[in-house]
């Protein structure tokens, strides 16, 4: 049997993705920027794709903004507004464990650009501390960024609660969601939210990889980071990924087309899975898992057995899983998002992330679980010895 | 008839591309950077793609570094080497016929970053003044780009000559191309010209758009411009866009087998239309059009026919063509390039470009003739009525 549990990593794409996405290399495959049909008949798909999005998140298509994926929309959301608001002050504020998009493009605004940065804690479940936020916010603050779910713990961050205290304190601080993790199970409005810019991925919602798109408030001032033919109102230059932004809005679509069935689905198979692993002993389940939790992420400690070691022994049953963050796991250290939450010293190299779509089935999670309770005693026993 | 002469604003991907990235996508759709097999497997594809593309150029794997397109190339070949090496000075070198993808960033690096850009001219037929190149370099030089093909008329770049000028002065001046039109069309050995950093696109070469890839040179010192999880060992983060990569590495293999003879029928049918174009009264073509000239961009001045008129009559009889540059012609302005090659006040803003790929066949070309025949003619007595 084949598992695909590693789904906060990437996921497959919908057939209809493939197949669209194929039709417009092949067939429609002309440059929005051209004058001619094959032009105009290709900027249609670009226009589609935003009213897509523009409607899910019920903002305007002018607020859509193409990208690489997630990585550069995360990116540009913080390098871009923190030059083109660098009068109003240098100091930036973000979680603690957001991504290394964020993380480590935070560093090079520190470290190149003058800024300043404030990094705020999590509380035992991986939700960031809103006192902390009170206090950190200052007159030269510009920016905050907080993610909606974490992507190794699945914690779903105060996004509302968060905003509120940025923009009571100053309307003119931008907050940024990166939404990568979020998108796609929840239904997310950032006017409601009063987040005025969020990055969201192609890849982790059935769609292309390479493409991801930034939402940008109208009122935000931002400054590019790509330059050139001025595509996307001079904001993004570079030829249109049609073929990837059409089938990102397709997989939007169907992503969000009964989206309450299929994260109830999910739901009770992370409550089942949580019940039983938990079972075993010397097991520990981070962050919540109950309603407030990511509904497709599930990560769990099983003390005395290395996280590499269970992930291929899971490998030879055929089950995809990872180790810590997938996005960057070529070069695994210890995380930072289990320290953070606090997790003891033995489970920080002893965890394991499943993360499903609405594609897994319980059967997929049954056989995982037997899996589990035949290979981590028998791992145990092999690493005691 | 529907004759695609926009093959320099964007291509058909090859049928073979759109079934791989198809695949790609809905089967083999694992996360790179993932530990279990999925994993592997894109990973595959990934070396796979960059071994195809090292050979093609000559150079190392490890040289081979992918972007979302020609435009990232650009401006991470600019801003990222223009940071790495400011200690050695702050004056850049580029013609004044770049594409905007690198003029539009040196501004930047200009008005924002404090460096220095000569621009320097070209010859009537498009081609950068050698003389003014020497002349520019000086002690503060770090980077020289120079295009390999000029995407508006088609002039082909003295490059080997030009990088012999720019080491003999200074080895450690960085020399970057912009290959986005040449690749594809010529057999380009950056170590044999002496080129550090290439940029190339998948889309012009019957690949994936959204996608695209930079040479670098490995002794060459440069910053990543886009920072996350460490993709690519740190130089370029983001999941890595397998589909894409996949796929433009078959296109280029596609590409470069039997290039001869396609560059070589190319050849023939540009002859032949500029031939039968000329014989046309207050018609000229601009740059170079023997072999010296690139094989598939034939840019054309109707005195007394606005382009975008002649180019909507085209699209009435199924021609797609381009006026200026396809890459920005959303927002049609006067083209540098003609300005830049001197060409008279009449042809700027009647000039058309036919530019051809390998699937472009000799009845297309006639009928685009035939049509050029009837309408230009007509069009010029409603003009000067
Ligand atoms: C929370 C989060 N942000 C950003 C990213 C980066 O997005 P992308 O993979 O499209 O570069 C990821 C995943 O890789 C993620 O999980
Ligand atoms: C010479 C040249 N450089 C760069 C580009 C930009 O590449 P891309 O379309 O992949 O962004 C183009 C075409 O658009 C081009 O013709």
């Amino acid at each position: 049997m084949k598992v695909y549990l590693d789904n906060s990593g990437t996921t497959r794409a919908y057939d209809e993705v493939g197949d669209l996405v194929r039709k417009v290399l092949c067939e429609d495959f002309g440059n929005p920027s051209s004058m001619h049909y094959r032009g105009v008949e290709s900027e249609q798909y670009i226009k589609e794709a935003k009213d897509t999005l523009a409607k899910i998140l019920k903002v305007q298509q002018k607020e859509i903004f193409f990208t690489s994926g997630g990585t550069e929309s995360d990116n540009w959301a913080l390098i871009g507004a923190a030059r083109a608001n660098k009068r109003a002050g240098k100091h930036l504020i973000a979680s603690s464990i957001e991504h290394p998009a964020i993380l480590n493009t935070l560093r090079f605004l520190e470290e190149e650009e003058g800024y300043r940065v404030t990094y705020l804690p999590v509380d035992a479940y991986g939700r960031v501390k809103l006192d902390a936020l009170q206090e950190a916010l200052c007159p030269e603050t510009i920016l905050v960024s907080i993610m909606y779910v974490n992507n190794e713990v699945g914690s779903v961050q105060p996004i509302q609660e968060a905003a509120s205290i940025v923009k009571a304190y100053n309307k003119d601080i931008l907050f940024h969601v990166d939404a990568v993790q979020g998108f796609g199970k929840y239904r997310i409005y950032p006017k409601k939210l009063k987040v005025d810019m969020l990055s969201v991925s192609g890849h982790k919602i059935h769609g292309p990889k390479g493409v991801g798109f930034l939402y940008i408030d109208e009122h935000v001032k931002i400054r590019p980071i790509i330059y050139g033919g001025g595509q996307q109102k001079n904001m993004r230059s570079g030829t249109d990924n049609v073929p990837g932004i059409a089938g990102m809005a397709l997989a939007a679509s169907m992503c969000y087309d009964h989206l309450e069935e299929k994260v109830e689905h999910m739901r009770q198979m992370k409550s089942h899975f949580v019940e039983e692993v938990l079972k075993m002993p010397d097991t520990v389940v981070h962050g919540l898992y109950d309603e407030t939790s990511a509904p497709h992420i599930i990560s769990v400690g099983f003390a005395g057995v290395r996280s590499e070691v269970l992930l291929h022994a899971l490998e030879d049953k055929g089950i995809c899983v990872s180790a810590g963050s997938a996005c960057a796991s070529n070069h695994p250290a210890i995380s930072g998002v289990l320290k953070g939450i606090g997790a003891k010293k033995e489970y920080l190299d002893a965890t394991i992330r499943f993360s499903m779509s609405e594609m897994t089935t319980e059967e997929e999670m049954d056989y995982t679980l037997q899996a589990l309770q035949e290979l981590v005693p028998m791992l145990r026993r092999y690493t005691r010895h």
